[in-house]
């Protein structure tokens, strides 16, 4: 629970509206929240829901108008998300280690496992494993040899840590995803191909979150590299040699291939893809199901596949579905002309 | 075995030509069946398979002509593919609780197992999971603490049900899918991406079906709901806060980006993808590999990246390979007129 | 180790400059190798890398010049890919089974276990399963009843094994793989969806590489068939009752509807989709993101979607974004012209 005045501190906002001693016991959206829960406006598309919301407290930004006809608490403040994400994470603070390690883990003798690690059921960790402070290991979780974990990460069930794969601190892993698998690499020899051995690690750095069912391949040669703070969504392919920028953001289901390079605050769509041995600078927002086939020169936005800048891929879509009525135009103005 | 009589029945058709008293021991596809096989006919493209199949029972439609110059027994009946599914069921019924628990599963103290429940080996089951009658959990399986399941439903290996997840009754999830990941919320302070807590649930209805390594995300705030009946195959991306229909069916590799509702009865094809936040009417069929980005308003097919009404596309893109010829015509005719 | 004399014989090369006494210890790309490292130069895109590499030996394709200012070693041979393989694998030989079975492994009574198998941690092993000398189960495998293994197979963590699926020798699955799951096959009776028991198996044959949560459903009635010496990416779809041909090359995301059968010698690109019941003749090459919605008739590179011959593709693609200056110019001929 929390007052109002404690709200605002927390969200660095100001009370507007409403009884400082007031309280909340948690956020919901507008459409559903009771007088007991706090609510935000950040997406405008649900900005009609202020007028009938239940909500006993609304996150607005600064620049919002008081919406007439309403009676909420109302704290203002620069950005509602961050605000919601504040009160959100109050509410329910991320899991602590309970440093139990569950009888059916099996454990190599050789792994170094900080005290107060949280090891689940039917985990399997190897030889020379290394276990920071804190962490967590979900039921089901697979390190094999030489794993190195950070402090305080939280590995969810059924993940894969294959062999020397390197994570930081407070890394998050959900479920089924799995690190350090062999790269896709083979080479043809005239009758079948032969495998080329995958040598590399997978680095992950500090604050990296990795998605449901999400692939990161081992480096062929050089390690594969998923710098701090950069957050990737579920069943995303990510090929060996690959390195992903700082606080760089992929959504679900794309894919980097082989030994491209995407730079620092970059973003890619939903099902959208990079071809391998690429660049793309900071700053680079590759739009959903895009298909990029060359290196990007400048931040910005682009889409369609090839990969064009956003705008002139907004325009040319918005033409395609008159190709019909333009072929028939072409051959009036042709029959005519001819 | 069944006689041809007994078939019949179960299919609720007619027995147009044959012994009842024959048997069939099993079912094939028109090109691999043997006299002691029933096939049947449903994909037009292998009609001509009629004339040399050597199967010893046909199911065909009410409507279709008795092929000439063939032996085989027929059954007609309202629809050859639900009656193939029919006899198939009988011949391979669904698999049955074995009741057993197997010693290497670790299953916490306060779990509610109903007395009939198969647990395979090395499964974990966490703390206040309950599981209804009948259900099978297959090995290697984590179902977190508070996870509850109805009757009947099958859980094949390695699947993860993340916490406070439920399953209705005779609820299939495939291999390696996983159910109540943590969305993919974060809120960028400025300097770096703040985890945004994923605390709404997974609910899945009854009679619903999961593929293998599909990804359903428990929601931000709202739960992630699939509603009964809905199917959906392998690879999917389900994202925090989805909702999808009644008997809906998503084919493998789609995704559906948070909060977006799919209205029942909808279909969704292989690759395709829809924006979130959207709403799809009932009967809304997405086209293989179509982005939507943008609500239906009535049911219908849509194509394409942004999605359009599928005759719209379907015309569009038969004209796109003609772009250089159109580029050509232009060039003429712009050259000659100014 | 290796002498420059004895690298020049393992890759069938000929050592044009260099000591044959003098020794690498391993590979690296040209970019980063010092001199007791050997790298190669086989994508051009790092041609300008050979004026700076410190590496000890470089191999050169025979029909390369001799880069002037340089003083590596150099091996000339017909493939410098082939040839960095070969020494890749000499330094980083393929893992051997340590014939050891993990204690916490539940291995049916039943099972066929040759001698020399390894069984890591956690693994579940069904009834009647048969697994071939040297072969490696990885830590938190399930092996359902039935499956069958042949020699020198590794299958690596976390991988299901449905039951009764087959794999040949020297088969390869990637941690997270799914073999066996359900095909997606429903009935529509009028008021709900039918579930088609899924009766074929997954048959795997020699020398097959499977990757990351890719996912193999078995077939409906028919098997679905991998064969002798493709190699499958992470994520990828193959639906019940495909098959794929010998060497056939199938890259990440990648989807295969029911009942195609994909030829000898295939590749298919990252995110690309080929629809069901379709044959792609051997040697047919799919682009990346393309969707295949009909048979092909003769080998070659296919694009786009619906697909057609690649350089129809790059053409119209090429146009796509005239598409705005080309309806500017029919506006204006038309209003002339009318």
């Amino acid at each position: 629970m929390l007052t109002l005045a404690q709200a605002a501190e927390l969200v660095s906002g100001s009370l507007v509206r409403g009884d400082e001693a007031q309280t909340i016991e948690g956020m919901q959206t507008l459409a559903k929240a009771n007088p007991h829960k706090a609510s935000f406006l950040s997406n405008m598309k649900y900005k009609a829901d202020l007028q009938t919301t239940q909500a006993g407290l609304v996150l607005l930004s600064a620049k919002a108008e008081i919406p007439a006809d309403t009676s909420f608490a109302i704290i203002q403040l620069q950005d509602p998300y961050v605000g919601f994400t504040l009160l959100q994470r109050y509410f329910h603070p991320a899991p602590l280690s309970t440093g139990l390690i569950h009888d059916s883990a099996a454990i190599a003798g050789s792994a170094n496992i900080a005290s107060d690690v949280q090891i689940d059921a039917q985990v399997s960790i190897g030889e020379n494993v290394s276990i920071g402070e804190g962490s967590i290991i979900g039921a089901g979780c697979v390190l094999e040899e030489s794993v190195q974990l950070g402090k305080h990460c939280h590995v969810h069930p059924c993940v894969t840590l294959a062999k020397e794969t390197q994570l930081g601190d407070r890394v998050i892993i959900q479920s089924g995803a799995v690190l350090g698998s062999d790269g896709f690499g083979f080479a043809w020899t005239g009758d079948s191909f032969l495998k080329i051995p995958q040598v590399g690690r997978v680095i992950i750095e500090d604050d990296v979150e990795i998605g449901a069912n999400t692939c990161i391949d081992r480096g062929a040669i050089d390690d594969t590299v998923i710098k701090a703070g950069a957050k990737l969504d579920n069943l995303i392919q990510v090929a060996h040699g690959v390195e992903i920028g700082y606080h760089s953001v992929i959504a679900g289901q794309a894919g980097i291939a082989g030994s491209t390079v995407v730079g620092n605050g970059c973003q890619m769509g939903a099902q959208s893809g990079v071809a391998g041995h690429l660049k793309l600078v900071d700053g680079t927002i590759v739009g959903a199901k895009a298909g990029v086939i060359g290196d990007t020169k400048e931040k910005g936005m682009i889409s369609g596949f090839p990969a064009v800048p956003h705008r002139q891929w907004l325009r040319a879509s918005g033409m395609f579905d008159r190709l019909p009525e333009i072929w028939k135009k072409i051959r009036k103005l042709s029959d005519g002309a001819e």
